[in-house]
């Protein structure tokens, strides 16, 4: 095969672009993860990480394992076989963890729902209420749905739940929206946070956390699941010193230390500025084209991705087959149910306006080249945006 | 603190050494692990890790997890809660399994034994013939036990296992002897063999193996732990593509390319001569400075790492934190009931005579400063080995 | 000062972006250069970059230096002081060459010209004719003009040089066209052709090059200029067996091995076709942003950068500043005379489609930000050239 | 040709072996050498050579070039054709640098002498008081003799022209010094001093240095030597602002950036005794197979490297081949007439007891090996002087 000239432009919505202070980092060679020079590393990443779901007081612990490890954590650690559990479908990935939960040995009540709509605080509230026996132990939803591009608002699910005066915990998978989007472990209320760190925390895959509130530590003495690598406690107490109980993945820490600190020097605010930012742009440039943007409600819209409805008779995997060997950009695919009908845009992570002009450029061409109709005024409309922004003194701060 | 100068001396039994080619390797932009070029790269290493596992007919899966997710992973996805399993205390590592093991809700049982000998086939047989019901459903040994430098003789076990005409599952740990020391997963008859990235595959952590007869993907379907993360049947399916259920720790599989390409370049059974001669060597060091090997048996010593006995009196952690102030060396502690008793020089991985000179002259330099009684012999008479093998034809054609 | 975000586009006409693959190489361990494997790569090297040079059957140097060094190396090693050399005025690097001859203590005629055009391949012949007792011993022209974005014919300034029958050396810089713009060492009869790595061999600086003819050669043995770091002969003596007469810049070299390789997997002719499709695209944005290219002839249009005339009025290094903090964005400065009065935009080396579409947004969003009256329909007119691009079967087989 | 395991043991007397922050610092891409960011580094990276040069008031220039290119810049700024030049013949690289000065059009009497001894101060006294119009323009010394092991006293060098009351400049080579052993421009009354980044500066080869006396400085104004590439002047007044008349080695750069943090990190004082203690350790190693140093004078052993005289009728370059084979180690070959003589052993840069420790049992074994007959007492001896450095508290201070 020929060599594809430049960068490729990796724009599904996670794993991100690394990067480069990112794999510098990575490429060290690994220490010795019972010395010395490693407590200071974990204590520095564990720290940080607690920055990052806005200075909790919780626990944090890291797993050397992808994101869909972390959600088996916050499971296996708080519940015992034949729990119940009530999960809200937001689509794909909400999905999968509802089947990984019963797969796991739980009751799983699944709130089917439109896909292009957050959590509905209300149906959950209602569903609390109707639980009089309090059966239900867990309530898991997922903060920003990669699948889709819809965002749930967490804090109304947070005061539903205390609306019921349900003492259910909340689980809340943030993998696509940590450090991409304004998430508040401890002023939401959240019980148990699941992240990852090929998103917004700019890494490759291969690290996942859990942020932990007092509330499901408690519960975690009680839970019978069987439980060993994903066990909280050693985890939590080897953590006080800055190491783990089984080997970690040494040269990922290097990485995240590395992208914790970039986080702070730019300021998460200014980074969550920065991915409404580009989310907007993306969005005018989809109805620049004519197209419809997944998510139906401004409120619910994703920072970090944006879900693009194609047209009826066009195939979105064709478009995107086209894209990726016409401009070498990746995006993300419509997933189960939306398969063929939708693609992804992902505009997180280390990003920049040139690098999003770029993506929705080749959008823009590859629909074009692959004969879907569209109006050519996309990439006009994100310029117009990205230009405004730019001429706003509030950006210039950031 | 001062800057140190020079290369740190990674001397524990792994992680090990990560050769440059496998750092620079993970240090490329992640890739998207839905794309055609990730297909390529997954089927690529299943491939090479079948070579590893000596060209099983077997299935591999892979994990983006430490070594330990792979031993929670062998005995989830083949028994089910209350599950009788026989394993064997061949030391520290050995009695962290089967504590994993208890956990995850197995009825254990755990043949008691002295450390400094390796799994008795005897003994495993004549347990075996004691189960008139067959309710010992599996049999987890660990292959080179990282903890003492003893080897278990695995197929003397399976021999064990057959002539108590016994159905257990042969689990065994290899992560400390994969790539480093001649293990044969179907030759040998094994069920699940549980490998790690961090030692003689030469990467650095996150990710771990394990390779399945068919009759242990029999018993998988009917085993009833609950699993999900680790559970084979998606990866299977998933890994004939190349591809993976969930998000695959695509930087690492760089490396895990690269360090297969390096393996076969230099060519297993060189890269387990290798090995042998630095044991030996270290070994004629440890009798030149007038201490004795861990291991009891020569049959049984192992070829990654070798324990050494401290003369009663000494503190072999104060040693060894002489020896990395002093030299910038690391060494393994004593674990446990023998934590301050010996320490453990790794030799394994991405290592050569000199720096394995390197390393033996720091040990010989550190217990005199340390104020050990020993001998100043140990250098010389490693020296004196190695001499004669690189004199010797068989050496040079490797 | 505050981080940014994603990656800087580095549009200057050179320094080019150095892809990954170049930067890793380059960070391998410095290995002797007096050992064997040393000459297998100084060997490579030298081989690739005479395919580069289009197959040359003359001799290649390489220096441990930059560009500039390579415009010294052809002088000092051809001519004696107060020799007679011809240069032609078509920017400021044919300026900057010229000052050098004259700073080494030669005669420089230069043939002062509107900087908006190429070498007057007839102008250069008249002087000659005019040369009756042939003084002038040497004819520098520079392929492709740095600082304007106008090529030199060199095919017809040999021509030119031949029909006056003149026996000057025929020089040619190549620093920002060797490797972007087809060129051709022997067939169009060059005597020293000089070249830079930081261009379009995607290298990062440091390295440099002479490509030189018999003739050339011939003439060095008597002229009569000092030199010796510059020396051609020990260079191509110890060149022969792959080595160099003093230490060479090794890890650079590994670079070039790499970009060596590259450059064959995508094709020589396939990195032309890119190279020009980037600049009309360019070209018709400028056009559609109502601006000027700065190039007057369109046989003279660079395939490497583009310069770009400001409105009177307008300051382009105020532009340049305000899309570099705007957009993280560099673009070349006009230089000396053309100071404020243009901006380039480099489009060479390591570059797709989708970086120069990010790359024209940020200049016309830049243009808008700075308050320069434009057209907005620049990134529509590349976009629809490189739509039509993506189209054409020619495009798809390369 | 079958892999080598483990990392090679580059031990000629450099390049040396470069640390992996200052590898991985230079795998960063390459920034705008005109932008901002440069202007930063640049300062950066001048200042921090002014503190290695022992905080010259002096210029320092970097060149984008090999050290044989700073050779030359020291000689082409400062003089004119014809103008008579002093050098001592300390070595090899005495020899070439007057070669150069010959081929550069200068006049050069070159004091013949033991390569075994190091310049002599008297001998230079006489040959300038001899000098009765000042014809000499310039004294050129090497500080360190990378060919033999040799130092030469600069101080008594300086006092002896002082002593002699002659102008001449003081030039002197610390190529393979600099940052490795005391060296003080200023305080020695140093006019011009020639360096190079692959030594104890622990770069890849590829920038050089000069370091400038007001009085160097003073004598450029005069000089007519031709120079461009070379000339102070425009370095000089571009440095102040951290920029480069010609594009500099940028990715270099960020290496000497590195290096410069991490030589500030140890301490200056620490690296020179860090240096001799390796070389004490490594003539005792000498003695210890019964072989001789090839410096004849204590006061002037190298602390960067050491040569070894072989016993008559053993070809140094045989065994040199045998150890490079047998353990992967190069050393440094003899030069010229010491051809087969002698082998040199670098000691310097990153480096530390453990790799020398290697680097000793590789060429005991390699003597060995090679039929050389030798006492076995080398490593012994050099063990025996590396712990008694570290009982010291010296040592430990530092």
């Amino acid at each position: 095969m020929a060599r594809r000239a430049g960068r490729h432009f990796l724009q599904i919505p996670g794993p991100t672009n690394v990067p480069d202070r990112v794999l510098r980092a990575i490429d060290f060679p690994t220490i010795d993860h019972r010395g010395p020079e490693f407590g200071v590393l974990g204590k520095d990443v564990l720290a940080g990480m607690k920055r990052v779901f806005k200075s909790t007081q919780g626990e944090v612990v890291i797993y050397p394992a992808s994101g869909t490890g972390a959600w088996e954590a916050a499971l296996v650690n708080t519940l015992s076989t034949g729990d119940r559990v009530l999960m809200y479908e937001t689509g794909h990935f909400a999905t999968l963890w509802q089947k990984m939960a019963a797969k796991l040995g739980l009751e799983v009540e699944f709130i089917a729902a439109d896909w292009r709509r957050g959590a509905d605080p209300e149906a959950i509230e209602n569903r609390l209420r109707a639980d009089a026996d309090k059966r239900i132990k867990a309530v898991g939803v997922v903060h920003n749905e990669t699948s889709t591009g819809v965002v749930s608002r967490i804090a109304d699910v947070r005061r539903a739940i205390d609306a019921a005066g349900h003492p259910a915990l909340l689980m809340v998978d943030t993998i696509s929206s940590l450090a991409s989007m304004d998430y508040r472990h401890d002023e939401w209320g959240v019980d148990v946070t699941v992240a990852g760190s090929q998103k917004g925390l700019m890494l490759p895959p291969g690290l996942s956390f859990n942020c932990i509130s007092p509330k499901a530590l408690a519960a975690a003495k009680s839970a019978r699941l069987p439980r060993s690598y994903w066990a909280w406690d050693e985890m939590i107490a080897n953590g006080k010193t800055g190491y783990f109980p089984y080997t970690p993945a040494t040269n990922l820490l290097y990485g995240l230390a590395e992208a914790l600190k970039m986080l702070d020097e730019e300021g998460l605010d200014a980074v969550f500025a920065r991915h409404q930012r580009h989310a907007e742009a993306t969005r005018r440039a989809v109805r620049g084209w004519g197209l419809e943007v997944f998510a139906l409600e401004p409120r619910e819209y994703s920072a970090s991705l944006t879900g693009v409805l194609m047209p009826a008779g066009h195939d979105a995997d064709r478009v995107r087959k086209v894209i990726l060997e016409a401009f070498d950009l990746s995006l993300g695919t419509g997933l189960t149910k939306l398969g063929g009908k939708m693609f992804r845009i992902g505009h997180l992570g280390d990003f920049n306006d040139l690098t999003l002009m770029g993506t929705l450029a080749g959008v823009e061409m590859g629909l074009e080249l692959a004969g879907v109709p569209v109006k050519k005024d996309g990439v006009q409309a994100a310029m117009q945006y990205l230009s405004e922004c730019a001429k706003a003194p509030a950006r210039r701060a950031a």
